[in-house]
């Protein structure tokens, strides 16, 4: 136990049910999905709203206890993991809808409510809120919005960030102050939503969320190409990205990769590097752009070009591509997973697996690499032997070179994930001295260093 | 003169034909677009690079001097007046394309190009910069960036904001950082490039721009329609967007703002509630889109439906959408006008029109609407003598009601003009207590004062 916290100051805000310093609950909230080292908490809170948040802030804050959100723990960079202890801010119970207003386009909720459930209220109404994670089946809004997360339809759609359009936020003293606009644009004033927006907790806690949504597509079209050789599958998303088609997915899978997702999701892919497409428009415009990416597909040597998937057939493959993350967990049982997580201006992109596989054979490790092709986005996962001190260093080793590689070619280290714990020594690396203004924006927030401590910025 | 300039110490920087304290250059620089009160600088400088700039910076935090960018001067808010003086930044000769790059889709810029010089060298590429302000003959992508301006096409391509991937910044001190990252999405770190763009030079003065593009649409579609009353016409760009069609612009004009397009443009529209749409796609796609734009156009009793504009109509008619400002100053010569440039959620757009046209029944007054109506953007120009006192006061009193009732639905005071100087006194009404968290941002970027002063925030 790190910090004194009174339960009984907590029970009288949010009722004796909902506080706890269990074992079983501390446990339950001391690791996210990462391979970030475990960190009890001292103790869990389930809020049921706004002012029992704020409530709870004002204790915290006055007694200066961290104080870190809680939603989904599916995050891959530490990024909830109560490092410095304190109390576990868990969001399960603002899980509503508050409000869908169906003739802006918008709807209002709570930040546990969880992607998937969102989207199965709003497809009944032809809307949905498009960023799509891998995680979708457990990332919560409210993590989102954290994290500024995104997924498989970014490359279309864009991020969390570009869907929010205000925010309810209880600052660390307790103070509720409510960010954005529903304007559909707006030049008034500091974009403060777009700074919270990404700050993965560690400037005040979202706890009212608008977004805008969009109407869903009135045709899909997917298709699955494999290619010998990977050159020919990233050169086929470079030219799709430079010939201004605009596919809504245009993921990428090493041979390794599809090796796993057979192995794990029942699937039957030919095991070689392969591209998973999808295409959201009019029937019209859905098959024109299949034909266009047919034609570079073949441009590029394609070994494969499916574009006849019935429905379930669809289903199981987008299943698998999420899932991509926990089939290579299962296929290498009893190891760690080094995530890397680098995004790289599209030109670059293509060179990365070379550089990523050419690495995994000097440092002899098995990397699987895949990612969101459109958006430059690749995903490394590093397998080692947590009990082989070695081998742990070189799959550390492999994801510090994939990093600074893709900072040298104009990258960024975190494309979707956050920095979080895991990545807090390259954010000086990449943003050099506008670190300092980070820094001093973080004080103006959080002068008693309360909130989320231990994440963004090194020690 | 308020402040004390050493020219000579400037010229050392810039060279001596680079500084000037002659009146017809402290007058060109005293007062852009709007009706806010001329205020003359103390001296003007024309740097031609980043270096020159910072020492610039250098110069006057040393001596607390205040700088004001200045480019296009076609700010529509006092947004460049230097209201408390000092030296006026002018970013006529940083006006170079740096680097186009084709592959990743990108181009850097210096902040003084024009955004219609830029977009003329990108169409040869076949890609261009999309948010079409009003004023893009004259507008600068500095100014935009600052500004975070939009206009025509941001209801389907979005705001500068959502183009800018990096900036290269001079801060108060004359310190240079890199905002951003050239990968197409990032979550490292706080977003400062957001809380950048849109800052109106009260944070740092912005000397290199790096933005996303976009590919030109195969096909373009314009349609002009009118209506007998403003309720057709608004109700057709309510299920327009809520039924998920994606024009490229949908702009309105009350019927007096097309009497004045007509007069001074040489149009010859029925003077009606109008309608300008463009559709930007595949050849098939737009003619699908104006066939479901017909129907709901006819299903809001519209009195003309025209879909056979010839490629030169077309260029009169966004020439003379772009020069509605101008055709009303013109129109009206000798007066002042008073511009309003509220954005409301788009269900909320219907009724301020008959708000607006009340209110000018009401006060006596001659009041001009017509806007971004995909994005519920009403832009609003009040007629007014300055020398009748009267009239001048019920101007800006029209002006003050039509903000507070944009902002009691939702709304917001500054769709794309930001706050500039004469919006200062709504930046509370409408954020409230987070305004106190913007104060104290400006002060870590700005700790003495002297980034465009007396702007956004209120004294």
């Amino acid at each position: 136990m790190r910090y004194n916290v009174d339960l009984e100051a907590l029970a009288s805000i949010v009722g004796a049910s909902n506080v706890s310093a269990r074992p079983v609950d501390l446990e339950a909230h001391s690791i996210d999905e990462s391979c970030v080292e475990p960190s009890l908490p001292d103790a869990i809170v389930w809020p049921a709203n706004t002012q029992e948040i704020a409530a709870i802030l004002r204790y915290a804050y006055e007694n200066e206890i961290p104080v870190v959100p809680w939603s989904g723990g599916s995050s891959l960079e530490g990024n909830p993991v109560p490092v410095c202890g304190g109390i576990i801010l868990a969001m399960y119970r603002l899980k509503e809808i508050i409000n869908v207003n169906e003739d802006d386009l918008q709807v209002t909720v709570q930040p546990g409510i969880v992607y998937d459930a969102l989207n199965a209220h709003l497809r009944r109404l032809g809307l949905f809120f498009p960023p799509a994670p891998g995680s979708s089946d457990v990332a919560t809004i409210g993590g989102m919005v954290a994290n500024n997360a995104s997924g498989m339809r970014a490359v279309k759609y864009g991020v969390t960030r570009d869907y929010v359009q205000s925010l309810v936020v209880v600052l660390a003293d307790g103070s509720v102050v409510r960010l954005g606009s529903d304007a559909k644009k707006t030049t008034s004033g500091y974009d403060l939503k777009s700074l919270f927006v990404g700050s993965e907790g560690t400037l005040g806690v979202t706890t009212e969320i608008t977004l805008r949504l969009v109407g869903m597509p009135e045709a899909v079209g997917v298709v699955v190409a494999s290619f010998d050789e990977l050159e020919g599958a990233t050169g086929s998303v470079h030219e799709t990205i430079r010939y201004g088609l605009n596919p809504s997915a245009i993921e990428i899978l090493d041979a390794e990769t599809v090796r796993v997702t057979n192995e794990q999701q029942g699937l039957r892919l030919a095991i070689r590097p392969t591209l998973f497409v999808e295409f959201h428009g009019t029937e019209a415009s859905v098959e024109e752009q299949i034909g266009y990416l047919r034609e570079i597909c073949e441009d590029n040597g394609c070994a494969s070009f499916d574009q006849s998937l019935s429905e379930e057939e669809r289903e199981e493959l987008w299943k698998a591509r999420k899932e991509a993350h926990d089939s290579i967990k299962f296929s290498n049982p009893g190891k760690v997973m080094v995530s890397g997580d680098v995004c790289v201006p599209i030109s670059q992109f293509g060179a990365m697996f070379p550089f990523v596989h050419d690495l995994a054979r000097r440092l002899n490790l098995k990397i699987y690499a895949f990612g969101h092709a459109g958006d430059g986005n690749m995903h490394t996962e590093t397998i080692a032997d947590r009990a082989d001190a070695d081998e742990f260093a070189r799959a550390h080793q492999a994801t510090d070179a994939i990093v600074r590689h893709a900072l040298e070619v104009g990258g960024t280290v975190a494309g979707e994930h956050g920095i979080g714990r895991a990545k807090r020594q390259y954010l000086e690396v990449e943003h050099g001295p506008s670190v300092a203004l980070m820094r001093r924006i973080k004080q103006i927030f959080d002068p008693r260093g309360i909130l989320n401590p231990g994440k963004i910025f090194d020690d």
